[in-house]
């Protein structure tokens, strides 16, 4: 016997009925989200030119644009290649069609994106990415507007237990240049030292003054105090008031019920943020939710503030959408009153010939002369 | 100066705000419908393995699956490809995953298909597909069923002058066994001269008993009785009085709102059809809208009745949502204040910086102390 599974490719999976409603539920619930807040989707296509992809991805996320499925367009002679985040679209647009629209922009967008490889910690090769992008602007407010949608959106979504992460991607760059200074032929190693917190390899790297940042991690107000320990001559003073008017704004926003943290030193999926990014993470779910931060779009090199959420992913930890009911209509039935029941949010499913069974085809419901009456659940 | 439209390859475009919106709007007012009458969302993936894509496509869509993007995958080293049609993979679920669910299934999908070639009439390569799939039923009452969903569905996404044109898609075939007897080697010059509706070449293929057919069409009521004279010795009396019965369902359901023509002979797009096929149009196109028929699932041979419509051609003609009133939220501004008009539906756009201009940036209202005050629109 052919298992289902055996018929799609690894990474690749169908979403059946019930899984498909949770995500449809959450889709349509973090794009109201966008929407209210005044950000208008835009739909970027599932192909583009791949040196216009790969070319929108700024020099750090190379490894994502190696990352597509490519294939030679007949129409053009050129590659295509199928995207593996929509991000870079929307810098695109910004840049081009939209670069006569006012600033600060804010733009919404959802769709499918491949990996032509899957990760370790993540099998799947397709994700509904959703995502909203506030083009013109990488400020404290615009920062804290991306943080308090985003745990809007996934609060609407029906997650629980929201926390977020914060980061600061260019905390190396910024200490080495100023306040701990280390040769540039160092600030790589020390890096990838922080990257994987090993005390004693940050040592041995030159990077022994570091070393306190491995502590500065944790509940916000903690890790906020050790890391201004740690900036001694003041060099991150304006990164971290920002850190901290974020937090304010999103503790007054959430009434505290998103938790907050950081980890300044966390660059993994940050390749491409300036001074600020941020994983959400929730209950249920063993990976983020979702992340984004402040960028300059590749290019035009304006400022930017945004979030991506996995859409397929969060869906997991999503509750599942109270089914309606659902009334079997039959043969013959009054077709005005089953519209009737549908305009007040019941659904329908009609007899098509004799011999069907209301409750095998799952419905709780009959349609009778007096209105629907309800299936006794079977025994 | 580089043109936005040189940035996207050939048949590929950015849809913006505007367009977006239609777009949007019309595919949950589709999907309403759908779920309303018990149609339940599955999602299938992007990609395939081709051989399984192609394979779920019948015999006569073969030229459907050379249509599809190909490009090998390095996880199997199999040929993996981009789909051009959500149905064959709503077959393959109905035979697989949910091959043990109650009959008749019923299904509804939405997602993006691509075509490695546009058509001359249709310049677009990628497509937002949408449609309804009835599994197990191919009989009359399933057929009216679907015609009527889709017209139900076209109306909900606000388009006007809807008509639906049937067609007897085997209709050659089975008046060539019976009542117009060809010889095998005929039956596909005659097809061939009825598409292009060629009386001389008809008569020269050996067709002059089917001269008929080329006048059996226009409005419903006349393109019938038509047929039914052509129909001397009975062979079509069944599929007739199908889709006299199929017209009366949607007559009654729609109160003539959908006008009903016949053109039993048109064959293009219909390649995988059997007994009954339909297409869809609407004021404001200049293509079809969408279009669906009874046919049987490749692989398992199952009966099932289905439509496709493509939102993004019918967004066109959709008229554009009524603009959410939009409200400037000044730096400092009440926060519960905000989120109660968003949650009575007004859109909010929140100041960022000192400066900015409430109706540069599309807002009609601003947030005061009293609640939203109306913009003075520019002079």
């Amino acid at each position: 016997m052919t298992q289902p599974n055996d018929l799609l490719p690894e990474g690749l999976e169908d979403r059946l009925p019930l899984e498909a409603a949770r995500i449809t539920a959450a889709m349509r619930a973090c794009l109201d989200v966008l929407h209210a807040h005044g950000y208008d989707r835009v739909r970027p296509p599932l192909l583009e030119f791949e040196a216009s992809l790969a070319g929108r991805m700024a020099g750090a996320v190379a490894g994502e644009a190696r990352a597509m499925f490519r294939f030679v367009d007949p129409a053009s002679l050129r590659t295509l290649a199928l995207r593996s985040d929509i991000t870079p679209q929307i810098g695109r647009i910004a840049s081009t069609s939209l670069k006569d629209a006012p600033r600060p922009l804010r733009l919404a967008y959802c769709g499918d994106t491949v990996v032509i490889k899957a990760s370790q910690l993540d099998p799947a090769r397709e994700r509904l990415q959703l995502g909203a992008e506030l083009i013109g602007a990488d400020s404290v407010a615009a920062a804290s507007e991306a943080v308090m949608l985003a745990v809007e959106a996934l609060g609407a979504a029906g997650l629980t237990g929201i926390s977020v992460d914060f980061t600061l991607p260019d905390l190396v760059d910024t200490l080495a240049a100023k306040a701990l200074p280390l040769a540039p032929e160092q600030i790589a190693a020390v890096r990838r030292e922080l990257d994987t917190k090993d005390a004693g390899g940050l040592k041995a790297a030159g990077g022994a003054a570091y070393l306190p940042l491995l502590y500065a991690t944790g509940p916000f107000a903690s890790a906020l105090a050790a890391l201004r320990e740690v900036d001694a001559g003041g060099a991150l003073a304006s990164r971290l008031d920002g850190l901290e008017a974020i937090a304010a704004s999103v503790g007054a926003m959430s009434d505290g019920a998103a938790r907050i943290t950081l980890d300044p030193t966390e660059r993994h999926g940050f390749e491409y943020q300036s001074w600020f990014g941020f994983t959400l993470y929730a209950d249920g779910l063993r990976r983020a939710a979702g992340r984004g931060g402040t960028y300059r779009i590749a290019g035009s090199d304006e400022p930017a503030t945004g979030f991506t959420l996995y859409l397929d992913r969060l869906a997991d930890a999503a509750p599942q959408p109270e089914p309606a009911r659902l009334v079997f209509l039959p043969l013959g039935h009054d077709h005005a009153a089953a519209a009737t029941l549908r305009a007040l949010g019941w659904r329908t499913r009609a007899q098509l010939a004799e011999g069907e069974d209301p409750r095998t085809l799952g419905c709780t419901h009959i349609l009778k002369a007096g209105g629907p009456a309800e299936l006794e659940p079977r025994q």
